[in-house]
């Protein structure tokens, strides 16, 4: 089968978080998967993922929490763009989860989104953005999608 | 003009980070133009860049430090994927530079990667990662410069 | 319409912490707008406020969380005082918004305040010392807040 | 003596980061006088200072390094505007210092600004725009200032 | 009124930290009074508390959160030992206020405790241990407090 | 032989920052003794100075970096009252000498300082501080101590 | 009495974390004692069972929390390798017991977990496969244990 | 080849600091081989040391700075003990390397050292201290290794 993104996460509990990023895609129209790969507990299924992705997934969404090493093992496996989610955690909030996935070494970039569901969101949105310079239709329904969340913006705050 | 890749800097003090993108680049065979986008000293700049990028550009990578507020800014006027490098500062080591590129919210993804030249050179990669998706020849370079890194890697550690 | 003072916010849910601002204002006689104006979701909507800011309002309070970019665009935008208000986030707790909107390039200050609530009813206060500077009136009524709040300082702690 | 802006700080080493607020002032024709108010070793100094502030100066810019009261405190005696300037400090980078000035409870604003020069810069400038809403001389002086800033940054970077 | 120690905080809301070290003063038999002295509400309480202390108390508590300022504006006035007590706020969890506390400059020590309510009860116990030093019977009963603390200890850990 | 205070300090390394507490008990006239305690190297050490504290100095400060137990543990060993003084590093620049001396748990307090040189130099100040309470000629050196460095404080600062 | 592990903490209130490493070595058949043993409040406890450790036991495991003192110090008793497990803390989450745990000086290493109850099961995980080295069958059950991991993640996340 | 340590690494640029256990493994006469496996460039040879660990060597020592997934993934593949050096950074101090390490999820402990030099050389005394459970006489070279450091500390520090 074949898709225009894999959604990877570490774990069920991860989930929660990166189902906004399928949300967008399903808003947007684009075909995705969703898999557990745990860069620890499944690293065979991490390997074999990352091997086969170019040509299978145009784009991979990662998620992960802690010492989140799931985002940037799968970009030293494929030259398929990776985007990296770090889910928030108990102790330290998710900052262990960012810096584990941004600070990547020369070779091996992972496109880091902000910590939590608001960067699941994003993650679905930067992978439409990267599909849409390929595809006039999407580009379109991206702009669409863009201008209907400034549309919806209030003049004025109102109490609740 | 139309080139793959706008690398756009807050100021002329970035450069010296942000070059290693264009070294990649051009390593590559990827066209790129670099140009100064100041959001707060340039900020028609910016308006009149983002306006006018889809279609120019297919990728920007952007890179700022401190209130890095460039990569976020752009990535709101153009649903071109914008690729943020967090650029090193003198009191908070580009930690402010970091939250400022990667914490967006909803809606405007940043690519964010790591803080200073190893982020930049990642910035290229990343790019080229997006563009080999429609360039097979592309691919295939990028293919053979992750191979010539991981072959370049010696077997032992030395005494220097 | 002329106003003292603008109360600007990202978005409605940053409303419970700049009311805040608003309600000092209140009780010092000083009159303000409140307008959602987001950096990334209605960026024409900050141009152009910024742009008709000077002579319109004379201080202008603005309110943000996360990649707290409002502040500081807007800072770039008009010679009137920006006070910037971080809102308290999620993951980070506001350190983000606190980093992205302290660290200012040289050129475009913003005044910036503390985290939350106190830092939104502050903003309101320094948003009236500036207005005293020319008020006698508002100047009284300014240290008359002051000296209540002293007041009502009871000398001791007592068990509740 | 009557001047427009008081620069204060805690000691003689911080004059080497605050001169920059009073170059600014220099280049704008604002008049300023520079003391040291140092809010531990001369505290009678510094409420001798807060008392006769309002009608003396129009704005106060207090810069200090680690546990960095002097702001915090100059605003609590009196109403006129304290804009703080965090110096960068040895062990802890100036975060102890902005911390210690940023986060003040309601009642007490301090402006703060950026940690370091850039911040002192900016301490000079939001000082110009706070008097320039009752000098149309300074506002124009301040808005070519902002101009002359923004011409100054060329389109390209360039290796040095 | 002439007390051993004078427990001493910004507000009302300090109070359910600060008890316990009144809690402990209780416990050893230790004179004390209880004092709300805001740095920034009150400064002249504070002036007037500092500069009465030497020879009327021997020992001063002071907890404060956030830009906490009482404990060491408290040392600047007065040579009595200062015992500082970081109180725990909402975004930053008391770092700023363990920062603004701790991070004085040479010739105003404040002695620092844990942030929170472990720090306020180990204020009354660094208290006692410097009253001991002129009071045998003090130090007996500080001794004895500290063996009973220690006796306390199970040998294992129990299900709950 | 009986001093006044012990200053003790982890390893040779610690030196540097720690005489900066000889030299002001020097300028005092506080008599002491400088020993290294290591809590890691030479526990037993550590053991026995705690068992004989009490009756044998009055006051103990304490320097250790990183995992810096000394001053906690010796705070374990005996009621004397213990000022911790966290030492610079070169990772964490001390924010681990910090948090490792300041968090005490409820019942044995370590009067911590500032990091570096300031904090050690403020280390002899507390001693002395803590010792006048119980000796006038103390009082009034440290009172002139105290003035003299209000007193070198210049009105203005100047350039270099 | 001889048992492989040592689980040592230093209060009733660690114990909610630490018994995932029992659970762990119930587990794997792994034998253990649980003993509370407070750097601080019995700090004779520590010094015999350190003295005692070797011979004894094969591996301890130290859980502590804030000023986290019990492994490090443990670890400078005896050469028996010592497992530190940060718990986590109210204010600061546990990078206080972390750094407190981790940067120990050379000489006294702590094989440092996660903060929290991940640390405390990897633990006994790490005791497992340190005493799997000589005893083949606690190898074969630690396989085992991993293998069943590995198995127990499905294929594809699920909504709950 | 059978040895007793493997010392891995992410790249040459990590040995200044990995060679320190290198020393001591030397010192205390414990066999070891030095690898330069990076997660990133040569997963594949992480994958095949990894596979071939369990027999072919007794402990792994595994350093490596920034995201720092070496030492995690490596524990993630065998079930021999892996010990983790956080080499120091450029932007963030190490602080990166050690969240990224340390944060393990349950199942995959990486014991982890301080951050730089002392960590790499107790990386080497806490392999030494595992195979020590089996060797009597490296126990006894351990053990005169932990008195000389500790006979070598002077009683008193001295000028340089």
């Amino acid at each position: 089968m074949t898709v225009d993104v894999g959604i990877i996460m570490g774990s069920q509990s991860d989930w929660p978080t990166m189902k906004e990023a399928a949300l967008v895609l399903d808003q947007l129209g684009v075909s995705y998967e969703t898999k557990i790969v745990s860069a620890h507990r499944t690293p065979d299924r991490l390997w074999a993922y990352g091997r086969a992705a170019a040509g299978r997934v145009q784009v991979i969404i990662a998620g992960a929490g802690g010492a989140a090493h799931l985002p940037g093992m799968m970009a030293s496996k494929t030259r398929v763009p990776v985007i990296g989610v770090p889910v928030q955690t108990k102790a330290l909030s998710g900052v262990d989860s960012l810096y584990s996935i941004v600070q990547m070494p020369k070779g091996y970039p992972v496109a880091t989104m902000a910590i939590g569901a608001a960067g699941a969101a994003n993650a679905g949105l930067l992978a439409a953005g990267i599909l849409a310079l390929q595809d006039a239709g999407l580009a379109a329904r991206l702009d669409a999608w863009r201008a209907a969340l400034s549309d919806s913006i209030p003049e004025e705050p109102k109490d609740e």
